[in-house]
């Protein structure tokens, strides 16, 4: 998906992303009132993601509602490409993936895609296989409910997906992921496989059960090219085309410029991060929408549309609608300071990691109970 | 690999094979006569297709046998892919290859290759399935060695397999592929990834061992592309480049044009035929080396060299030179018609199934305790 502005691959985010144009590219449709009543109803809310666009767009969501609405439950899956430490851009896709699974009482089944990391990343297979039980922690420490979470890890579940995918394979040649992917000549044989991969699980509990059972994928955008070309493969194998759920890109630590990644030095905070490495990196890195000087920023004020603090609370940590509207107001009219705005991001964010660490090692417990036994 | 005269890809054998041509195309060693010596030192005797040049190539044979002298084992690994009954045409390799394990005494790991077949063949997953049982009778009922013989189904041993496999398919490029097998962009992602599964076995004893240990594979010269493509890439992950050793192509039953298939119509002897149709399929399709009529015969001699029923005997059913020799000769001479060879034909293969069919059936209780448990 290439263009002159921007590029939107599952391994590659270039420039400031038109998510309007995104749409018309991509042939996603916008999350509208319409269909935010209908989750709301069943929801009894609207998860802060939902009521700020940060989830924007989707795939066949009507339809998943209208099945779910038959009494035809629906199952979620997700995942995590393991190749480095989990940062706060991962955990937005996760936590209202949680949701969803409270909110609607269902299934979740979360990839760990150890292979595409290993094949497209130039690490080690041991580096990897470290990262995935790192990454697993995390995932597991979002308290997502036992016995009906399923932590897949490709190479350990290939017996599962691997007859799947294969399914899968049969009917996507390469030049569709030429024009899909971008992908070339030069690229292994095995990044070249892996969309099948990354297709299998969201037909995994319809395989097992044999019978066919709607699928709901939350995801941020980029990973959407895999789905739209085996999208048009499950019906030909028998199966309901999954609905997916899309979010914008958490910005980097750098600004609004692209997507947040763990590969690149002070971009992320990381979930291992110590407190004062936290205050550290938002008081020296967090692009800031402040004036140079306070007197300018007095008079002229800041622009939180740009702020990672700002965006930070946005995306996360101020679930209080009106607060953050405060927040926002104060910015913008030069009431409120950057170094005052940082200081409310660093403590939220600390006070959120200090618990999820202790559930993170508590997770070292609890990692094998959630991945499938088959 | 195309010359204007022949065309050997694993799928796809055309026109008269120069075998000559091959050794130098592929860059495969003549097995000549030291090497033969070699063998026949530890074996204490040669078996027929080596001494009738049935198997006639290899590579790195003379290392695994250095290695074998200074008391490191190999282990050997050979495949089936299993798209439709067995003929007798499979039973060449499999033959030479329960040979080799009977001399050498060593562990066999066996592949079944249901993915591929299902990948490059316009069959259901469940015919595939299916035939992969069936197969498997077979190639139990050959006798290898229980507790040494480790039957890998691509699909059913993907927790073994696949991990190795992404590992090999990281440094095997697309461009690679298209080189090497003839590969376009139409082609389906599976296929164009399973050449990395056929590569796995081959290192799957060393994996386990945690230990490098030295493979030597049996194959008709059809499947060395693979090879040829992946012994490159083992030594980059810390393996032996696997020993290959290469047999001709049986000849159809409409005569010497190219492989036997199972896929045409009366070009193969099932090993479930009975006793009646081998008879008949000889007598009426089996490609003659005789003449026009019997008079004829009598004063010209028939040709042995493209005769099936004789071919068949040089294979597979005349262990004895001696007598080999002399049918040769009367056929030659014009003093064996074609029908006395054909009904001495019929009564060998006749006699051969008779005893495999019984151990086909005896099989079906034995064929789980081949497959490999991890």
């Amino acid at each position: 998906m290439k263009s002159s502005r921007f590029k939107v691959t599952p391994w590659e985010v270039e420039g400031e992303v038109d998510y309007g144009k995104l749409i018309r590219d991509f042939g996603v449709s916008k999350l509208d009132e319409k269909i935010l009543k209908r989750i709301e109803k069943h929801a009894k809310e609207l998860h802060l993601m939902l009521r700020r666009g940060i989830f924007f767009a989707h795939r066949d969501l009507d339809w998943l509602l209208d099945e779910y609405e038959k009494g035809n439950k629906f199952f979620l899956y997700t995942g995590c490409g393991p190749s480095g430490p989990i940062h706060l851009g991962h955990l937005g896709t996760w936590l209202f993936t949680k949701w969803l699974q409270d909110k609607f009482d269902v299934e979740l089944w979360f990839q760990f895609t150890d292979d595409e990391k290993f094949l497209f990343k130039d690490k080690s297979y041991e580096e990897i296989q470290k990262w995935t039980y790192e990454n697993m922690l995390d995932v597991a420490a979002l308290g997502f409910k036992k016995g009906k979470t399923h932590f897949l890890v490709d190479t350990k579940h290939a017996n599962l997906l691997y007859p799947i995918a294969v399914r899968i394979a049969k009917k996507i040649t390469f030049s569709t992921l030429k024009a899909s992917f971008g992908m070339t000549n030069e690229d292994n044989i095995g990044k070249i496989f892996y969309t099948s991969m990354q297709a299998a699980p969201a037909v995994v509990p319809s395989v097992l059960a044999k019978r066919n059972i709607p699928c709901l994928i939350p995801l941020a955008i980029d990973q959407d090219p895999h789905f739209r070309v085996a999208r048009d493969v499950y019906p030909k194998l028998g199966y309901y085309k999954p609905s997916v759920i899309h979010s914008v890109f958490m910005p980097a630590m750098s600004g609004p410029k692209g997507k947040m990644s763990s590969s690149e030095v002070n971009s992320a905070i990381l979930t291992t991060d110590s407190a004062k490495e936290v205050e550290n990196k938002i008081k020296k890195y967090a692009f800031s929408g402040g004036r140079d000087t306070i007197e300018e920023h007095r008079k002229l004020g800041g622009n939180p549309d740009v702020d990672v603090s700002f965006q930070y609370l946005r995306f996360l940590f101020e679930e209080d609608d009106k607060k953050l509207e405060r927040i926002e107001k104060d910015y913008r009219s030069g009431k409120m300071l950057t170094s005052e705005l940082k200081k409310i991001t660093i403590e939220r964010i600390n006070a959120f990691l200090k618990e999820h660490q202790k559930k993170r090692e508590k997770a070292r417990k609890e990692v094998e109970k959630f991945l499938w036994k088959g």
